[in-house]
């Protein structure tokens, strides 16, 4: 930690700021400039964070050294994690596509896409059941029913399951039907249902807030890392921007900032971002180009007649021409597929 | 609604597009122009909103011409409403502050500011018994202990108590003990919680999220209205843009734009968004300049020690100077302190 | 200059920076922390901000200590700089208001405009005569022409005249016309205009560009300032934000952090940060209120006419209602108008 | 053009509003819908857009229909332009390599640089003689002696030059010594340059501003169109966000909407939108997989001795690295390279 203290403090000011370090059994160093003196803190900075610094009086800046996250960090876990998802693997050398409606309406609109998807490669089954709207007054998903659809088509074609669960009691339920938890973007600051997800166990797909630095991303991957579930994978979807030619601006930048950063995962989902489907497919091949670990993606087979986030989904015919470029681009950054 | 076809929309796409119009019971009305073809849709806008127009092929754009809220517009309610929180009154013609500390530490330091804020003209307590932190390994607040210290504060003084609520699970025992809930900027579109809080019957304070448009935080309010719930009052505390001199950047206008769509009381809250005590009192004069109902401060007796935000609370003098040129601008506004 | 090492750096790499800082006659400070090796240096720091530190291996992240401004600086120049503007003083306990057209169009409508201001309380005319226009097929404003009717329209009531200059090749032309000169918020980041306002000795009104931040605004100051020129006065006219209910978000919480900072005088132009007239006057008594030098109005005598910006355009009641309004404020605040 | 009309609009204002239609030659066509009333016009919506028809009593909202650019729109072009740079070709199924130092510093280092980018396949040298500084004590580059040099390398390795000019007054002398000129994103909408730049006749890479939306990088391109010159590049170089892991948030989404809205060749200049060399190769690589035409990026061959921007210039073999790369993922979206 490095504490700027203003031009004119006094000196009773900066002793003060030594003895609250002190205090704290911390070492103190303080190093007078021309302009500034500067307060280095050599020891546990963790201890610092929770106190306010920037409130005691003389107090210019602090300067954090180290970032705010442990768990998640490549410093604390070196080697990439690799999260079994019911049998498939996400992260390292894997890219793993993960594709379906983007809110179960039926048993037979369901199981048309999956098998479609499967077919044309994907390996983990996506589906809502409990969706979150903007509006009240707009389809909320089917709820358990909707899992069960899932649960059944998972048996037909094998693929895993994943799907999202927006309120801590919801957690139990998902739980039974499904293999992975997904946190949605609205929720990457729930820090009650990402401690509740954290103690169930169960692999978490974590999707960035869409105001969410990566930072924050990270930090709310330690909530669930910090509750003993190391089973996270991170997911970019958009963020807000000025720009209005889509609905999010994909910030890909994120991918190689979190591959230096943590050990986790990180997929993308391009089809949320863009909110419609034509700029899906040259997402999706950037984020392979760029070492995401997989991407995410929605397949409806009539999308004029889906019941939320039609212009997004793809037909699956389109998916299938899309994961003949991203086998090719995988192939090309050294990815299995 | 107005769909915009593309350049080279054939006959068959534009005929199948009115087809799916007539179907759900509404007109259109076809104007083809030198550039492009046009189709306004008269009738209730709201059936088609769940339709995804721009999946059917040749659709190049739609255009709602209403906006998606109802209840929470000044065409659904043309009066202000007035809530009343535990006897004060806010909205209308009323300037009302609250204020209290970030997070409730400890009867001692919670009575003393509400003692001084009261004293120098607050009206409502503020004060976090469940504390959303970014960091796992933050304090997370004193939970229902913290409640009960909030009440036996209210017994004290007499102000009414506002506390957040975090999680469905908690609207229970957070209604027990205060007079009005706070849901989070985090949880904006947490939307089991606003159905939550609306079932609840009780005051509830939105809060904007820090990505979420003047239009998404009428969305929210409209979630609580359509549980039955219209004490609703709403909070600007700063939205996320690429400035960096401040943790947030207060959206004032959006307290002109409020009072032109909403009949809704809006508040500001300085100190989340600036995150330093310095600017709040300048920021709390604009917005009572602007015409906001009232704004919610943090005051703390010794920031530099405070267990949540130090560096953004103001000392009790500062808060009762602030309060002097608050009152001298309420009253060249027509505002009532 | 702080300088965080790399977890695993090497202690030739180590070394290596230590030599680098020596040579430029600074004296380093190594720290050893349990986590990070830190590098303080102690001199100069303008000689090292040249110098790409974060280039060298082993070196995770460079902090500066200072602003990289200095003229423009609050420590630079404690007391405030008070610019005279064809004897019209902007700055200090002066709140300050500008108002006319957004574009000359002809003398009558300038001449009808400056009346009207003028005896509403406007000190300063404003009118454009080359105008930025975002299409290129868009009226450009009228040129010397415009220049020669603002500067009739200045003899008939004594109002000195702002008016944009767009090319270094206009400030020649617009000197000869005009008491100050407006470098618009695209070309803030136009060095060489600034530089060439800079060496004209003329008062300048620079306007913060929708994506500059505060610290890049006031190093835009500084090109002015490094000239030779110090009669600089600052203006906030909105940011790009995500918010699409107004044209740009205005960011009037740089108000007091501009009156921290600087010496600047800094004013606040809500009509361009609005794009509509009915949320002008609350953003314009939000800038009194927060403690802002001055404010800069649009005003049009028939908007729907105009040839630019109409509906951002008060109407001259309007123009002279929101005065009273300011009048009020800006007592309460201890300006003087 | 279509006009929505406030819920309460008079049939007096309503016929206001369609007189002023007429008068212009245009055909309106009023809509009375249940909640309200809408105008569509047909017939040349460019003579509407400069009427200000927002500050018309009883209108609420006012929406285009076209685009507000022609000339670089695909309606009005609809195959692929491709600019011929000094004997390169930049646009349709190319993927070109521009590359060099941020800025010229010497005849050594620049063609140092030259040879090697050469070498490893890049086809376009950039070096900058005058250079946009946010501090005006910063190194400026070397002017008119920077642009002889660049000649020199131009002639000892055959590539051809691409170099910023900033002042419409440098347009002639760049002019002499290059083959392309470069408008940075500062000024992309210093419009007298981009008039001056398309009166040129030269070809022109265009750079899109940190906050200039994909609509404004077209308008701003039509400026040049409109002069006559219709050899315009555009590039992205990262738009400010709120994230601040990067320097900018590389806006790859733009490269599918480009591509989609505009016959003009779009490439990415990932240098200057991270800040760090260690993630330009992914970005790289992002651009490729998503259909751009090229790549512009930095070398030096001493990354911590340079003049400017050291951060995040390539050292040349990592620059040989990154092409190979690039060559597979090329090769994979059917570009050659």
């Amino acid at each position: 930690m490095i504490i700027i203290c203003k031009p004119n403090i006094s000196e009773g000011a900066l002793q003060h700021i030594v003895d609250r370090i002190v205090e704290m059994g911390l070492v103190p160093n303080v190093s007078r400039g021309v302009h500034r003196t500067v307060v280095g803190v050599i020891g546990e900075e963790d201890q610092l964070r929770s106190m306010p610094l920037e409130a005691i009086e003389g107090v210019e800046q602090v300067m954090p050294v180290l970032a705010p996250y442990k768990r998640a960090s490549r410093e604390f876990q070196p080697v990439d994690t690799i999260v079994d998802v019911g049998g498939v693997a996400v992260g390292g050398s894997h890219f793993t596509v993960i594709a379906g409606p983007c809110v179960v309406e039926s048993e037979e609109q369901t199981l048309a896409v999956a098998r479609a998807v499967q077919e044309a490669g994907a390996r983990i089954l996506r589906g809502g059941a409990f969706k979150p709207r903007t509006s009240p007054y707009s389809f909320q998903g089917l709820g358990e029913e909707g899992l069960k659809i899932l649960a059944r088509c998972s048996a037909e074609t094998g693929l895993p399951i994943v799907t999202e669960v927006m309120d801590t009691r919801q957690v139990e339920v998902v739980t039974r039907y499904a293999q992975m938890l997904q946190v949605g973007a609205r929720n990457m600051q729930n820090f009650n249902l990402l401690s509740e997800v954290g103690r169930s166990g169960m692999p978490v797909l974590l999707k960035r807030g869409s105001s969410g630095t990566v930072r924050e991303l990270l930090m709310s991957a330690e909530y669930i890392l910090a509750a003993g579930n190391a089973r996270v994978v991170l997911c970019e979807r958009g963020i807000r921007t000025f720009e209005d030619s889509v609905r999010f601006t994909l910030d890909l930048s994120c991918v190689p900032t979190v591959l230096r950063e943590s050990h986790l995962p990180i997929i993308v989902d391009p089809s949320h971002a863009a909110g419609r489907w034509d700029l899906v497919p040259a997402l999706a091949r950037g984020a392979a180009a760029m070492g995401a670990h997989g991407v995410m993606v929605e397949v409806h087979c009539c999308p004029e007649e889906a019941r939320c986030d039609g212009p997004q989904q793809l037909l699956p015919r389109r998916f299938a021409e899309m994961m003949g470029a991203l086998r090719a681009i995988a192939r090309a950054v050294g990815k299995t597929m």
